[in-house]
């Protein structure tokens, strides 16, 4: 990698988490400074603005998410074994997973953007809709095979087992009760068994 | 009410869709002088800082969401019919309803805050438990009134039920698809109804 290239990774690296904890607006110029050990000059030598390292951040913490979700997916064949994948890295198992710290960034991201930031929702909502079409595809490549019935409906699916984690995410991290996002992944996976 | 009373909740009310849409770090003292027409020393005359606002407006917006679920479940006495609800105005219904501005407030106050913001998230965390074991209870009800099967988890059955929504407001408020609200809470009838 060029040096420039390298300055750019890092920073991103290392803004990555305090984005994610802080949000946007919560997080400031001076809070990427003590992040990267970089003066403002530097930085801005690397970005145009706090806007662009924010959708670099927010694609960088996504990728994080997706190589998790990846990983456990690739072991499986079938449609259920890969639908299942996300109530592993999601539930028993997510303490296991190096998860962006502060938590889902499509979620902190929806939620903080929805009414004030709109390339940054523009972001977080393409990363809903991706997420939602492939757990649609994995249901529809479900029915074909025979696997899942075929009056299941794969996009209500989709969008109820997307909701339902990124809900439990919320739910479990104000509580404090990482416990809460096990149980509401107990019914993610009667979902998923539900459609054979 | 005394006019300092007044005052107070003219300011609250002013303040709420403010710090619903923005955020508690995104809401700055220009933006509350806007919203309510005031100066700086009239809020902090009847406040004693940002937080103390955000605080008392966080109980506000609760309670505008609290007033629509309440009206609507009055209406029923089976516990089926009260937590039918719930779907009722969060799903096909809910434009009717006066719902208030940036959407929900837990779920908006509890992404803020669970990094950043301690007594906030306590309040966020404690509308959540309140929530949750609100369905806990008519759940139970309704297994005694033999409504329900007595092999429900009721704990599971509401957790579940929290999560899908709050995900679902996410999931339908970011995209813009106020359908996919309505989709999910389909399901959402379909776990209340499947608990008979």
């Amino acid at each position: 990698m060029p040096k420039a290239e390298q300055t750019r990774a890092f920073i991103i690296e290392k803004a990555a988490p305090v984005f994610n904890i802080k949000g946007f607006a919560g997080t400031s110029l001076r809070d990427l400074e003590t992040a990267t050990g970089l003066t403002k000059g530097s930085i801005y030598n690397n970005f145009e603005n706090k806007d662009e390292v924010a959708r670099a951040v927010f694609d960088f913490n996504l990728s994080q998410v997706s190589k998790l979700i990846n990983a456990e997916m690739s072991r499986y064949h079938s449609a259920k074994g890969q639908l299942l994948a996300y109530v592993k890295v999601y539930g028993r198992d997510m303490l296991k997973y190096p998860f962006p710290k502060g938590g889902c960034p499509v979620l902190n991201t929806a939620i903080e953007s929805d009414d004030t930031h709109p390339e940054l929702r523009k972001k977080a909502s393409a990363a809903i809709i991706e997420w939602k079409d492939r757990i649609v595809n994995l249901v529809k490549m479900g029915i074909k095979s025979k696997e899942f019935r075929r009056s299941v409906d794969a996009e209500r699916t989709a969008l109820t087992i997307v909701a339902a984690i990124e809900g439990a995410i919320m739910v479990s991290k104000v509580t404090g009760r990482l416990d809460y996002l096990n149980v509401v992944m107990k019914s993610v996976k009667e979902i998923i068994e539900g459609l054979e």
